[in-house]
């Protein structure tokens, strides 16, 4: 089930930092994050890398649950500024043309119809490159933002979602492969019968259409995910066509992977269409002794704080009210929401069921590089471990992280792509224009989605 | 009370045609509108010209309530095609560096924190360019592709408006001036005591905040406005640095000009730093024949029923189902909702109160040239006319509609730009960096707005 070729994300923040928090300290990170030329500059690196895409993640609030204040966030650049991800997604595909643009936007808080045009624009306009991560948002602080006391119970975020999806879906099916005939003389503009309204009605929402953007070169956005939970991973096997993931060793990888193809195949679609890739830090140096000195010096940057104010975030608990030795009781367990894989990592990896504070930090990995596999050493060393995931079937490619920035994406476009390509694991060049195109993927038709999702 | 200078905006749709239907019919429009070239060169073209602003216009729909069908606005190009204005917006910025950058978003079917968040990233990331034109939705149409089954009454859509910039305002002053501190060394991000939570709690809207986006270069996003009806024109008042509008002709536009600053005072705002900007056609030519033969050959290319479908969809009223000689009824008027100014212009200029189809394609103008002022001539005629406008006390400038793309903008550079420029009414070089700067704007404190504006 695994491809010839790895498939290479970057993993991006539209923020004062990457996914590791310490990285805004580190002596090597542009703090230009307020600028395009910060975002385009990393775009022109992941296409000369022939990275498939540039994704962003993203969250509706700051992490400002620890004490109930966001000030501890502010004053340690906790992911403190968060920008709109498609507007500098937007920035970035203006400089590029073959990177994949995916970005973040919210089921929970947005409207189908705004994301569906919102998205199939920045498709169109890119000339078939763009890619919707769907998210449940699972924050109590961005509910906070929303005018919601709490967000949404886990399980009936997904229902909302599923159904937010197949809203998002029929319009982007609303108008077939060649309506526009664009004739000046005869004055038709489009062939009427081939735009439809969507009629939707459901639980959640109703949405009328016709929808207003024609259907682009790679036919509709790819579908990105990342659910981990068993009804997250039931959603992703059902939707998405790219797959995040965090795993934190080969073999727990290896059997997830097969797991969740299986999952895939159970929902009668092909594994082969649903790349899933892991994600991971990389260091690199001119010697193994080099890359091991750089990673003491990004972990010497992280702050206790970091690692409580995002689980806190996460899990909507304060963790300031426990010192650190403290078990967590059974009711303070089930008051915990949100991100539910942190806690099972936890609770796996320490061996008990009432784990304490310093478990959460130490096992957790949270605001720390263990958060993520980190790959070090020399660029061959760097793509013999890439290599022995993706041969030993435990990933379709990666979704890399950074440590600092740009220096992460331009060790490893120099470093690690030039050793995978010598091994024939990754592509010397884009394989056509659309995203779609790069990843193997099916170009479907109007209406198709229906055979192969309901 | 008006300027020295004239105040110049572009008036844009993110969709295949201009305000004009008619105009991708034009054997001059590239129907390119699928391609970020499109309007990135109509950008560079007006930052040549030293326009403050382009502008883009918004709707949530396609105009389908003609027949109640789709099918006459797909098949004859009536504004079939709606695209994500901030997203064509944003890669206009990516082109240019001084042009001011305006979008519509809707406060009906969206969320303040979210319009807070994009306008506030394209402020930041454009260097201080951005500028929200604040609109309430009236359409039937749009609301069927929210969920609801009509749109909010008018005075209702005005009141949760009015609360929804009291949230997006409070949100752009939660980090004051100097915030950041970017200290590697201390590890201090940010300073805590100038990052607050808003806790807006009001009738339409709860947002908590703190917002996640630092304060911009010009304060926040300039708030532009189009209400002409008396709530409308009321909200405008309280709110807009920036006002379109749609005036007829000189002797109405001085009126409704004093009238409208007038209730600016009342709002106990400085009327020389809200600008008013009636919209118009520009036809140049070598000549005024030449030019007159333009326009001919532009109205030969509209077609009765660009008219009907835009009435069908401003009026929430189906024109099919009337002959060309029948007067409506009272009820059939009075059950017309959505831009009201509409029904009063036709009543107003038909002389009768029950007006019939054919005084609603007469009076209108909608779908028409006719829907502007539309100045003729050679460059120096059209500066005449401009002049005459300005220095007559019945404007602050204009926004300039095309009636084919992108030469009507060309056109205006090259002919009316340097004519206007010679007189010492236009700018022939940017004021400054910010949009504030170059309108003669205030650059408002965190905070401030409250004293200007509750």
């Amino acid at each position: 089930m695994t491809q010839s070729m790895m498939t290479m994300v970057a993993f991006l923040q539209a923020q004062n930092c990457s996914n590791l928090v310490a990285s805004w300290r580190h002596p090597d990170t542009l703090l230009k994050y307020d600028t395009p030329e910060f975002y385009q500059d990393i775009a022109r690196t992941l296409e000369r890398g022939k990275f498939h895409m540039a994704f962003f993640d993203d969250r509706l609030a700051m992490p400002d649950r620890y004490e109930d204040n966001h000030r501890e966030a502010v004053e340690n650049g906790v992911r403190t500024v968060k920008l709109d991800p498609t507007t500098v997604l937007t920035m970035m595909g203006c400089v590029t043309r073959r990177l994949g643009l995916g970005a973040t936007y919210s089921t929970t808080y947005y409207e189908p119809f705004h994301v569906a045009r919102v998205f199939a624009t920045l498709d169109m306009l890119s000339r078939g490159r763009a890619a919707w991560n769907v998210v449940t948002s699972l924050n109590d602080s961005e509910a906070a933002n929303f005018g919601a006391t709490e967000h949404l119970a886990h399980d009936l975020r997904y229902d909302r979602a599923d159904e937010f999806l197949e809203v998002v879906m029929g319009h982007w099916s609303t108008w077939e492969e060649g309506a526009l005939i664009h004739d000046k003389q005869s004055g038709r503009f489009a062939n009427g019968e081939k735009v439809r309204r969507l009629d939707h009605a459901g639980h959640w929402f109703k949405s009328r259409g016709p929808f207003t953007v024609p259907r682009s070169k790679q036919g509709h956005p790819v579908l990105l995910q990342a659910g981990q939970s068993g009804r997250g991973s039931e959603f992703a096997a059902r939707w998405a066509e790219l797959v995040f993931v965090i795993w934190p060793n080969l073999d727990v990888a290896k059997k997830n992977f097969a797991d969740f193809k299986s999952k895939v195949v159970a929902h009668r679609r092909d594994p082969a269409k649903v790349r899933v890739v892991p994600a991971l830090y990389v260091i690199t140096g001119e010697s193994r002794a080099h890359a091991e000195e750089k990673k003491a010096a990004i972990d010497a940057l992280v702050r206790p704080i970091d690692s409580l104010s995002l689980l806190s975030e996460v899990l909507n608990f304060d963790f300031s009210v426990k010192k650190p030795g403290d078990a967590f009781t059974d009711a303070e367990l089930n008051s915990i929401s949100g991100l539910r894989a942190i806690l099972d990592r936890v609770v796996k990896l320490s061996g008990v069921s009432n784990p304490t504070l310093d478990d959460f930090l130490k096992f957790s990995g949270r605001g720390t590089t263990a958060e993520l596999p980190t790959f070090i050493g020399t660029g061959t060393d760097v793509a013999d471990q890439m290599e022995a995931w993706f041969k030993g079937g435990a990933c379709d490619g990666f979704v890399l992280a950074a440590t600092n920035m740009p220096g992460s994406y331009e060790d490893f476009v120099d470093r690690v792509v030039p050793e995978l390509q010598r091994r024939s694991l990754f592509q010397e060049d884009y394989a056509g224009a659309t995203l779609r195109e790069n990843l193997g993927l099916h170009v479907p038709r109007a209406g198709e989605w229906k055979q192969m999702y309901l």
